[in-house]
């Protein structure tokens, strides 16, 4: 059978996942791929780096050099993350007419035009799977199985660690602080837990989804992006009251024309398939104008699952035998970003306020000014000690503009203490 | 752009369906497929039929001969069903070197072999998303993306009319025939239901499943097949209060070298994310050994979500210039079918017995000599008219074979009415 040989860039833990599953599942991937795939060079920083793997020590080099200038090596596997060098390497790769398959989200999230136009012009592909969630093939999905489909949604849990958190707060009943503290000790989190709980990771995500689903150029500053650190059990508790859930949602949605695109904690119904994605699993949630409602669900990360995604992706580079083209960018429309004032959605509110008789009619009078209707206003626990109490108000559906003017208002009042929280309750119908 | 023509074979659900989506999403598919699409003949049976689809009279055809003639159609879209004439249709399209696509499970699963290699000798390709699972991308997923794994476990709620019944029984309460009335109102089921709900349906699609999954060639009739028939409100109710939920599952499994292959009615845990996939929902979960635990939801069935995977097919041919093989039945060996005896699960027994003193004694003697251990024994509702007790038995992990010994021995027993039901709780980690 013939070899193709290909070269890693980087040997991290997903560059591990590629090379351990090229190992044990050989035999079944060269059927598969038509070829015998051999890792000729592994691209490191540090050959001495005490690594939980064997390769050879022939085949590492700290030299990129070497591997650009071997016309033997047909594909580079880029594993090795962040902007640079990994952004001139891959086109340096693209230029010398190599293969590109890489599992870098920020990357693709933010210079995936400039590549694929790279790629389109010398004709070589670059396949992305691994760069969102994980072993999910949900690039594939979008950009193979649902061709047919004018994609409408495309909601997703698509960052492991906050639905870790979330997932234990609210199983378990952990405050937001344990949760991070826990997932950090599991190493869910990274010490500094700051791009996944702040859905920066997940906005580069939905920045490449949105990318594929909707064939628009995203920046990903467009992106309107909220974390979870304003979540408390209080609100994990109220939410379960009302019949729902807590989870930090990915959402693009085309309205009128325009796209939604937002990254937020949102409330969803507890029968709604998403609900029931827990722990560090992720999910995507499609709804296309001819296939409907579709879930795809699994291990956003972890070497093996993004491993899996990567060599899947170089079997494809090896049975179209190079060629096809991968995403072309040129024939892409730039969509219009929505205001996030003109969301329609119901409104969970949690809002501290004196202790005193007409608080709920002065609330409900400025609501009412601004045409926001209440579907239910409960009084939640007093804090003696301050004469204060908790009120939790939903909303009916309503324009988001409509809740901040109404809120700017709420803030003013004599009577209210601290607007808490607001949390997004998302339409979100099985059709 | 250049044309191409395509012909469908059919203008049923499926038919329709291909006919409105090409129509609806023309642009997009058109950028996508990189081809303008064409179809240029139907066949159908009659052509005065009063069809709810409005399609120029002039490309309906009753004369098959007319399509396979037309060297200018490229594309032949197989949507009529059943074995002939679509076998001999699709074999003679091969043969004319046109591409195929197929919904038609009945002939992938009873007739696949012949075809792929009617296709590999043709250099055509023979594509058939639709044939399982309607709308999800499960084949694709398959084949494609999961490429770098060992599958070692497809379970799949793949008949959504019996999904349907089971979660009306479930979630309202309801008994087997109001259900199955109720579906049969709604158009979920046929007037004679026997295929889904003795479960050939769900069997023709695991034969599919399991040929891609594991490269090998299954005969339809080496599934074990059970159908819902039996469970009644008392199996749903008592499954509850376990902790379970009743799913019809299409189980395939390799365990030691082997091939678990079956579809019965199956408790599950209700946390887990199959438990979750309600009324005529699909899903299909797989384990890899990269990925670990992937699931894909979505519609089954139904004119659009079908037609959207056969258009997703029509598409797929057209970006690969036809060039690439779809499944190479060559290089697959075939793997032994394991006996049910060897199945390993927890039991649930729902027997009637004589309400004296002593029967559980009796019982469990028998299961002790079989080496069947017993986790619950459960007294359930006395039947006061006729002297009789209704008694609910789960096992620990267990083999199936002594539990069928175990039966054997316990219906000769004086103080049994009769074994009522017997369900397996399939062992379902989420890794």
């Amino acid at each position: 059978m013939e070899k193709v040989r290909i070269a890693l860039l980087g040997l991290g833990n997903v560059g591990k996942g590629v090379w351990n599953i090229l190992n044990t599942n050989r035999e079944a991937i060269i059927k598969r791929a038509g070829y015998d795939i051999e890792i000729a060079k592994i691209l490191v920083r540090d050959k001495n780096k005490a690594r939980d793997v064997e390769v050879p020590q022939e085949l590492v080099t700290t030299d990129a050099e070497e591997i650009f200038n071997d016309d033997s090596i047909k594909i580079i596997v880029e594993v090795m993350g962040g902007l640079q060098p990994a952004k001139d390497y891959i086109l340096r790769a693209i230029k010398e007419r190599k293969h590109v398959v890489t599992a870098n989200k920020l990357l693709i999230a933010t210079n995936g035009k400039e590549i694929f136009e790279a790629a389109e012009k010398n004709e070589v592909i670059v396949n992305f799977e691994a760069s969102v969630a994980g072993g999910i093939p949900v690039i594939h999905g979008i950009n193979e199985s649902l061709t047919a489909n004018k994609i409408e949604e495309v909601i997703g849990i698509i960052n492991g660690t906050t639905n870790y958190i979330l997932t234990k707060m609210t199983l378990e009943g952990m405050d937001f602080e344990d949760a991070l503290k826990e997932a950090q000790e599991k190493g869910y989190a990274e010490a500094d837990p700051t791009s996944d709980i702040e859905s920066y990771d997940a906005a580069y995500k939905l920045a490449i989804l949105t990318t594929l689903a909707f064939e628009t150029n995203v920046d990903v500053d467009s992106i309107y992006r909220e974390g979870i650190t304003r979540i408390t059990s209080k609100d994990i508790e109220y939410a379960k009251e009302l019949g729902y859930v807590i989870k930090l949602l990915a959402i693009v949605k085309e309205v009128d024309g325009k796209l939604e695109l937002r990254v937020h904690p949102t409330m969803i119904p507890s029968i709604h398939p998403l609900a029931n994605v827990n722990d560090s699993f992720n999910a995507i949630f499609i709804k296309g104008n001819a296939v409907g409602d579709l879930m795809l669900y699994g291990r956003g990360a972890g070497e093996l699952p993004t491993g899996s995604a990567v060599v899947g992706d170089i079997i494809s580079v090896l049975r179209n035998d190079g060629d096809r083209a991968s995403i072309v960018t040129s024939r892409y429309e730039d969509k219009e970003i929505a205001p996030m004032d003109n969301i329609d959605a119901k409104y969970y509110l949690r809002i501290t306020v004196k202790d005193m008789p007409g608080v709920l009619g002065e609330i409900a009078t400025i609501f009412g000014q601004e045409q926001v209707s209440i579907a239910s206003f409960i009084q939640k626990a007093r804090r003696e000690d301050k004469g204060l109490v908790s009120i939790v108000i939903v909303t009916h559906d309503t324009l988001e503009g409509r809740i901040n003017k109404s809120l700017e208002k709420i803030n003013d009042l004599d009577i209210i203490k601290k607007v808490e929280n607001v949390i997004r309750i998302e339409k979100l119908g099985l059709k």
